[in-house]
């Protein structure tokens, strides 16, 4: 394996497990006990049937998520449910859908949601630049609100929520794209989770939605075929033709997270540790590394950070991606550095970051 | 490789060109040049910008379309073109759209169009069990109809059209979801072409999508982000996070066909030698095989076919299967046999096929 795929920090799409990859590759030619290519079965086939059922039953697995959740495989990415949720669960409604707007992610899903019905920004962080997220004492939720929307982890700005939000009586609905299957997430006390494939769990393409079965008891009738959850929860994640290769790559990642790292408690640890260094090496580099979050509110996937100028920032960037650290750049929306270490980032990779920067102070410092 | 690759006669996803799945695999690793795994490369970098531009480059060259052409490639398949054509082009219109019902696919699109604005099906092959196509005595097209839209080749029936429809003062709308690149196609004069991947040019979980500058002047503003063909053209396709792994393949099943094959003019020479082969098969076989089409509607993409009974229709199936060719069960939807005979599925593997029918008829009626 190339060494460089071992040190893909991109914000995504981001690095996948090397035994993943292997079996991935192996695919393109024969599917063991198939013979044929990934690429050329067919998805009505009994073999892709028994593949998405693996993927929900592993999903539930991981999270502990009982029957009454749907697990479907949409396409579209994040941007398609920014709005198929409030097509659902807004149209026609009076009172105001609750969203958080914490960051660039949120605020994509702002004006998609005003689009369909009545929006209410419970809190923004905007005017203090999306450096930190809302403590308890700053939200005040509406017990008459059709849902609250939040996104869980802001990959731009590397913020991430360390609890669960929102009121129990009011269904909670998060977009958990860059966090999930990163760490148990008290999956049931949402009622609908979305994330897109390309950060922890697979290719760009394929998107996870968890719904609970309630939930929809009242969505609109007219909805477009492809934009009814219930169309896709009646076929399986059939109702047009799915991206098989982006599913099957999904259930080699479910399986690895399963059976070589041993759960999402598990993973949330190692995902710690390699947080942990990083962090530690900012704000033991007195000042030299900065970091962009407010402390509490820190990612631990995305850890966004700046250098003391611009010239400084761009002077590190290609020195690490000349010997091999990938993907360092910040989102173009706020430049500066980012350091994105999903699950399949190994903490090697960390600890050889941490050497290059290290390296990358004392010659700029001493 | 697997022999089975190459006998793939699935109706879709479909074979695709064994160099192709070669370079496929090699990138699952590290793409030449890039260092990275297909998987873990940027949508926004560099080099997936070149792989957008060449696919765009390499479609306006295969089919001789100008610049006033946008090349799109979108997730959702033709099911999201069902609803994006009359989301953008029937709203709050008085004439209606003019449909042809000629199949399977072609009538999935009615409800969605039906659920946008007017719609008139201008023919419907429904009485006849769509086993023909319409003659130019039976059509008569709307000189008001905000467009027109058709199927040119139904995957399901192996129904093609051999001829443009429509009058050339209505903008042209067709889905060639499965002859898209088999063969040249007067794309200008469509207004709007599109086509899944899955037949002829990549996987499952793109779509391709020609739409003429001058359509959209009049598309309304207030259409969901995903949905607006507009923002799909500002951003290259980039609007939001596309199917990185499945654009690839398509570029170089476009390499392919400029390089190895020489262009759709002498794609479709290949085509119509391996249709040839399956419907003289048919027509010489004293009626043991009985074509399902019209022959002057005949696809040369789908060879759909009945024996006398479903009992012998299965026997023929798990023989076929037995010995190696994959797919050939007819779609669900009319069941009996089907040959699908894309691009990627060579001259050789349907002479193969031959001898198996032929071997199996003589058993039969010996």
């Amino acid at each position: 394996m190339n060494p460089l795929n071992s040190l893909n920090f991109s914000g995504g799409p981001g690095a996948l497990p090397e035994s993943v990859l292997l079996q991935v590759q192996e695919s393109m030619m024969e599917v063991p006990g198939v013979g044929l290519s990934i690429l050329g079965i067919s998805h009505r086939s009994d073999w892709f049937a028994a593949v998405v059922a693996e993927v929900e039953t592993n999903i539930r697995s991981l999270l502990g998520l009982s029957t009454n959740y749907h697990v479907l495989l949409l396409q579209g990415g994040a941007t398609q449910q920014f709005s198929m949720v409030p097509m659902t669960l807004l149209r026609g409604k009076v009172h105001p859908a609750e969203y958080l707007h914490t960051g660039y992610w949120s605020g994509k899903a702002l004006p998609e949601a005003s689009r369909e019905g009545p929006v209410r920004v419970a809190w923004s962080g905007e005017a203090s630049g999306f450096r930190r997220l809302p403590n308890d004492d700053e939200l005040v939720f509406a017990p008459d609100a059709p849902y609250l929307h939040y996104v869980s982890n802001e990959t731009v700005e590397g913020l991430q929520f360390h609890r669960v939000l929102g009121r129990d009586d009011v269904p909670r609905i998060s977009d958990m794209s860059s966090d999930f299957l990163s760490k148990p997430c008290e999956a049931e006390r949402f009622s609908l989770i979305y994330a897109h494939a390309q950060k922890n769990i697979g290719p760009a393409g394929v998107t996870v939605v968890l719904v609970r079965d309630e939930l929809l008891a009242d969505a609109p009738a007219n909805l477009p075929g492809f934009l009814d959850y219930r169309k896709h929860i009646q076929t399986h994640s059939n109702f047009n033709t799915p991206p098989v290769f982006a599913i099957y790559v999904i259930l080699l990642v479910t399986r690895w997270l399963l059976n070589d790292i041993g759960g999402v408690a598990r993973m949330d640890q190692i995902n710690r540790s390699k947080a942990a260094l990083l962090y530690r090496m900012l704000d033991g580099s007195d000042g030299f590394y900065r970091g962009r979050a407010a402390p509490e509110d820190r990612s631990l996937m995305n850890v966004a950070f700046n250098l003391a100028t611009p010239a400084l920032e761009q002077q590190f960037l290609a020195e690490a991606l000349a010997v091999g650290f990938s993907g360092l750049a910040g989102h173009r929306a706020i430049g500066g550095m980012r350091a994105s270490i999903y699950n399949a980032l190994t903490l090697p990779a960390v600890e050889k970051l941490l050497g290059f920067m290290d390296d990358f102070q004392c010659k700029q410092t001493r």
